[in-house]
């Protein structure tokens, strides 16, 4: 493909994407489709000869459309969001455009030293502890691997990167906590068996005195306590832990800890929500995700630690081939996590904080939590309808419950309630479990979720639950 | 930013990117920068409010783009290559646009079934065995590593997710082996010390015999040997390991079989080249990057196993909230890797290998071939410069040797001579070390790169060796 024929394309893709964007509330927000029918459409061979744009661009069109959710669509309530937003997009487009790998400094000074800086931006935005330093991971996933690493060589004085794991560590996190740190635990060596789930009090935070007595018994049954996990903002229904009393605690056993806060860190943008935060600076390390409520294409997580010498040392290679000499005066992120190739991100971070400044991207928190909170009342005004969770964000757990029912039959009854209103192809919400009871989740963090979609969403809610009622 | 404001500046970004691509050979390969510069040009605390799009792109203009090292540019000779396409571009745009999340099959099925399908052409393109399933990976550094812990459950019978690591296991790999491996054993907790560097040949591969003997006495010591790794084209010199033979040695001792075939797996494109894979049927794993030389945008990282379900096993979670009714009928890819959240990165590889088709892809490959054959034989040809290694790929290892210098001297002189190519801003050549001597490492591999550059980069380089010869 020359490059006149990529202008017109890409001009033609520009105007789909802004057409999809503006039509977007046309689309079903779920693939209507069965497991295999997108694949059943597309050559098991792959074409031995080029094909012409027009016929790649149709069948995205005709056979790939049909088959996406489309995570951006205002009706999208489910999980946590993964928000995007123009200047992200356009942001995108100019890394594919350059096509940097931004492994060290050398191979783009720009990506290294724009990634410093916007991490500095970030870290004063949330009111993070001076001295911390942030880089740029792919996923709060990969970010929370780098903390259980980390914390591993802290318990081990780095025998377990020279020698090899040899002894039992232990990690505590609430049970509450997201299943990245149970497979993070897996993936370091420490074993499943070593991760401790913390009791949570009615609120779904961590009780902080089961976290000291677990440790304890550790000490006395003769593992070696390593890591403890604060969440600020669980998965399924955003509790937060207590950030000062775990902070102590790991403070006072010499834990590492690390605090996951993948989806609620963006709420601390704004200062009435900044409590959350309150002893963070017993933190070894920090992850929020500005790719969920922050408007930041995924995949964007911003992983803060209290001592980056020591997260290089963990992740430190130095071969020949990738020596330069700049070394001594540059931050060469390759060694501040697991990946040596790196994409340009930094550029959407500063393109987003900088088309909607920090007063922008506040007033959608407050937008959203408003929305959340006028939600919740709806909830707790239906007679046929209850509350399961505190709402401290974005996410209102609840659930249909007419108080005729046991609970294995209310279960039964919100399951069967939740594939209702997801089939209306308005909305999609998602659920989880809490305290036994099946519970419905309702996120709102899409940028371009308005009231009126929650009205929506509340309606077609209620009526499902009405044909559930009837059933 | 409205949807029409967003449509305006896709079209002005569209023609930038379109301009730097037609212009790209106008710019310095390397930026010319200090450390710091870039950053000391940008304000230290974030805009409170939202800034126009204008300003912000007149600042990546004059400030981000001169701090950027241009992968793309037909005179990158350095590392191995990250090239990008149209195509890719035009698919990254899409996937930008959509900001679809792929961790699940529910949360976009093209994405996951698109993904199954690439890969499927990808290993009837490169002519791995049948059944061996394929996933994407961001980069070979996570593919590797995930290799790594798949070894270590293996040799523990999964022991080490379940209950932790406790015992020494062995890793062996030649020492020409990319950083990642030693990287990816400190990572898994094995610790450096439990990597076997092995000796090579004189053409820089792996002698089987020396894996032989260090298992053997590895065992004797009381060692449990896990994982060996075989490479296709090494990073310094792109040596290829006798992948039959290490795979007859994993296969008798029972040791996982990883491939790092990250450059030059895109070789195997072309029927010629496709004996490096002699023996692919004993591997457990196998990864080559598109995104190195197969015109896929960075990142995007081919990972093939020959058990999903070991994979599965070592990377599985499953919370409740992730649970949906698919499961059983889907593949969730979140169980194939590190990470949770997964990009829509099939769609790229889709575009470029439609674009091209296969045969088009195999004639960048020859083409590329032929230029390092012929820069290898002016090398041969010139009385002043020596060939350091084969050159079975686009990789050429040579240096300036006038016979009149030892080899502190030749080194020094070598290293000065790198500096002075890439101080002409027309090409850039980085380095490695092959027995003791300082190599430059001349890689052709950009999509752009003709013949005319290749001629040119020689005239720099005799040009610059001429000012070292007389200086």
């Amino acid at each position: 493909m020359d490059i006149e024929t990529f202008r017109r394309y890409g001009h033609e893709f520009v105007d789909w994407i802004a057409d999809y964007l503006r039509d977007i509330e046309r689309f079903p927000v779920l693939s209507p489709l069965k497991p295999g029918e997108v694949r059943s459409r597309l050559p098991e061979d792959p074409p031995e000869t080029a094909e012409p744009m027009d016929r790649i661009f149709a069948d995205f069109r005709e056979i790939i459309l049909p088959g996406i959710a489309h995570w951006q669509h205002p009706g999208w309530h489910a999980y946590f969001p993964a928000n995007n937003s123009p200047a992200s997009i356009l942001a995108e487009m100019l890394t594919a455009g350059l096509g940097t790998q931004a492994m060290i400094w050398r191979t783009s000074p720009a990506a290294a030293e724009l990634e410093d800086l916007v991490l500095e931006w970030l870290r004063r935005m949330l009111g993070l502890p001076a001295g911390f330093g942030g880089t740029i991971q792919d996923t709060a996933s990969t970010a929370t691997l780098c903390a259980l690493i980390s914390a591993r060589e802290r318990a081990t004085g780095f025998e377990s990167n020279e020698r090899g794991l040899r002894r039992p560590l232990v990690v505590y996190a609430s049970a509450e906590a997201h299943s990245s740190i149970e497979k993070g635990v897996k993936i370091a060596g420490y074993g499943r068996e070593n991760l401790r789930l913390i009791k949570t009090d009615a609120d779904f935070a961590i009780i902080p005195a089961e976290i000291e007595a677990a440790v304890a018994a550790d000490i006395a049954a003769g593992f070696q306590p390593a890591c403890v996990v604060a969440t600020l903002g669980t998965t399924s229904s955003s509790a937060v832990d207590p950030l000062r009393a775990v902070g102590e605690i790991a403070s006072g056993r010499g834990l590492w800890l690390h605090v996951d806060a993948a989806y609620a860190g963006t709420a601390a943008l704004c200062p009435e929500n900044r409590s959350i935060l309150d002893g963070a600076e017993f933190a070894d390390s920090f992850v929020f995700n500005p790719h969920k409520w922050m408007l930041t294409n995924f995949d964007c997580s911003a992983y803060f630690v209290k001592d980056p010498g020591a997260l290089v040392r963990s992740f430190e290679i130095r071969p020949e081939y990738l020596k330069t000499g700049a070394d001594p005066f540059v931050k060469n992120y390759r060694d501040w996590g697991i990946q040596l190739g790196r994409r340009f991100r930094a550029l959407k971070l500063w393109f987003v904080i900088r088309a909607y400044g920090v007063e922008g991207l506040r007033a959608l928190v407050r937008e959203h939590q408003r929305l959340a909170r006028l939600f919740k009342g709806w909830v707790e005004a239906a007679p046929d309808f209850e509350l399961l969770a505190p709402v401290p964000f974005g996410l209102v757990c609840f659930r249909w419950n007419d108080g005729r029912r046991n609970e294995e039959a209310l279960n039964a009854a919100n399951a069967a309630l939740l594939e209702r209103i997801n089939a209306s192809g308005k909305v999609f919400l998602t659920h989880t479990v809490l305290g036994g009871k099946f519970t419905l989740r309702m996120v709102i963090g899409q940028r371009t979720t308005e009231e009126r979609h929650v009205r929506t969403a509340w309606d077609v809610i209620r009526s499902a639950a009405g044909e559930i009622a009837g059933a």
